[in-house]
């Protein structure tokens, strides 16, 4: 740092006094213009550069946010979080923002590192993915005042009750879209495969599902499957579900992990055609041909940063007090048809 | 921020000068234990944060490093950089440093932003990725002596004349581990697929198969293809491979796409047992049953830790300035071998 400009050499390079130096800095539009221009005139000259953390201690803004990324999993179910930081990444460069990430094992360890991460450093706001069933985030965040936004709605009546602002995907209207298509292409009977009830995100799919199937209770208790998420279980379910006296003529899934499990056994099954449709639109999904319901992330990451700072700039906004003013936004997913085994699949033979 | 405890207001409860209270938090040395302790214990009860800009100005440390994230492409190919980040941010964390992401267009802009950074905050170090020839980004750091560390090895002369600090992973090695691995299970002739020449990775994963295949000139020319990564691209070379006169007993592939693709070739030649190995065991090897040469994403991540910051801790390392000690680790590849098919295609009737 020793052969670094300080402020001193501007001063004396501009002949102000030092004072001056930090007005033009800090409070320019108390100096006058000329006095102003032959201050930048000397700190472009010398290159002088004020340093960072005194203007931030200056300003009491970092322009930063931060968020947890989770261990990488299977590559499949985790992916949709990964698009995620690389479109929050690529807006908050856009406005000027930095973005920092860490890891947690938990809801209370990523409030633990959010509480160390703002006494070692200033971050601007927080955004948190993943939202939960009873997720203790949203009313600790809220009681520490700490300015958040959440990509996930909250899942139960007193997370609701805290106001608060969150961006998500309407998992409902994207599975009730592809079942309606389904339905509209000839499907009679459309099976649902998706998680064990009592995840908001799962139970929010099972919905949609559940509203356009145009089946009976019977029919819809013979029709679906719960399970852990996987490609093993998507096989197991969707075979269950072939073997019935009246199997099929089409499945929905809750996720593309599950819908590449259950174009395994149609294809197993002799079914290469049989319609099959994930969610979240992941690699996999494009690789094997697989049709899915993909999140509109740009929109959501676009959303989130708009409810944190504006629609432009990097002035972070405090956390909403009341519900009067709109502090979330629910956006509509969209089906990616593809013809199954487009791609990888259709080059087998046999199938 | 009005309601938040201040120096004086510790100074007070501890009934001490403002003096004292600042010895405590950056010189306790120097502050006698028993002072130390009163002055500590007013800290906690007040809930007394010293302000973390104000804290790094003093210490000039910022224990922040910055890496570069690409705009998101297939999820295969550039998949390896995410496995990368999140092994980052957590040995990160561990140590007790942050992670800033940031994003640009290519190398050019990347220095940019790298300067932004730099004027903005006060980041530790850098870490750079994808290597290629010419990387014009090992130059500019070093000579502007901003610490950085490589993942990925200098591809020119020039380069590697800059000491300088990189982890990268030995391709060569791989493949050529996975070529006689298949050569001792029996195969004769082992094809490549891989990228044109002149990227660096892609010719070191070449010579590994080059080195191991037991070919000679005229049968290696016959049996190697080079084209854009693409699992479609990859369907076209091994398509023409496995036409020849006489066609490969197993592939080897650059990357998982390509790999992909060659399954699919194979499988439509009616060669569903045809041993193809990809490179960098993304989700779709896992999924598709496709054995692929994994690398140590764990090792880079310590190994390039370690080189900017020493086997513990968050102090910083300057730049290397001569290649007297190593700075740098080479570090071997894995084969993960699967059944062709294993997973997901095995229950595909007629494969």
């Amino acid at each position: 740092m020793s052969g670094m400009p300080t402020v001193d050499d501007v001063a004396r390079a501009a002949g102000v006094s030092r004072q001056t130096v930090s007005n033009v800095l800090n409070s320019p539009e108390i100096v006058r213009e000329t006095t102003r221009e032959r201050v930048l005139d000397a700190i472009d000259r010398l290159g002088y550069r004020p340093h960072a953390s005194a203007r931030r201690l200056r300003t009491r803004k970092s322009s930063t946010i931060a968020v947890r990324i989770d261990p990488w999993r299977d590559g499949i179910s985790g992916i949709v979080l990964d698009r995620f930081l690389h479109q929050l990444t690529e807006q908050a460069d856009r406005r000027g923002l930095r973005v920092m990430v860490f890891s947690a094992d938990d809801h209370a360890d990523e409030l633990a590192r959010i509480r160390r991460l703002r006494e070692g450093s200033d971050i601007d706001a927080f955004v948190l993915t993943a939202t939960t069933h009873d997720d203790e985030r949203i009313r600790a965040l809220t009681d520490q005042g700490v300015p958040f936004v959440a990509f996930g709605r909250p899942w139960d009546p007193e997370t609701r009750a805290v106001p608060h602002r969150w961006v998500d995907v309407d998992g409902r209207v994207g599975v009730a879209a592809a079942v309606q298509h389904l339905r509209a292409h000839g499907a009679r009977r459309v099976a649902w495969i998706g998680w064990p009830h009592g995840s908001g995100t799962g139970d929010e799919r099972r919905a949609g599902w559940e509203a356009e199937s145009g089946l009976g209770d019977r029919e819809r208790a013979s029709l679906s499957r719960h399970t852990e998420d996987g490609v093993t279980e998507g096989t197991r379910c969707a075979g269950e579900l072939l073997a019935l006296a009246e199997p099929p003529d089409a499945i929905v899934c809750a996720s593309d992990s599950l819908a590449l499990g259950a174009m395994i056994a149609a294809r197993s099954a002799g079914l290469p055609a049989l319609p099959v449709v994930g969610f979240d639109d992941t690699p996999i999904a494009a690789a094997v041909g697989l049709s899915s319901i993909e999140q509109p992330l740009d929109d959501v990451v676009a959303a989130a940063l708009e409810l944190l700072f504006g629609p432009t700039g990097d002035d972070v906004r405090p956390n909403p007090s009341s519900d009067e003013e709109p502090a979330h936004r629910l956006l509509a997913p969209r089906l990616v048809e593809r013809r199954p085994g487009h791609l990888a699949l259709d080059a087998i033979p046999g199938t």
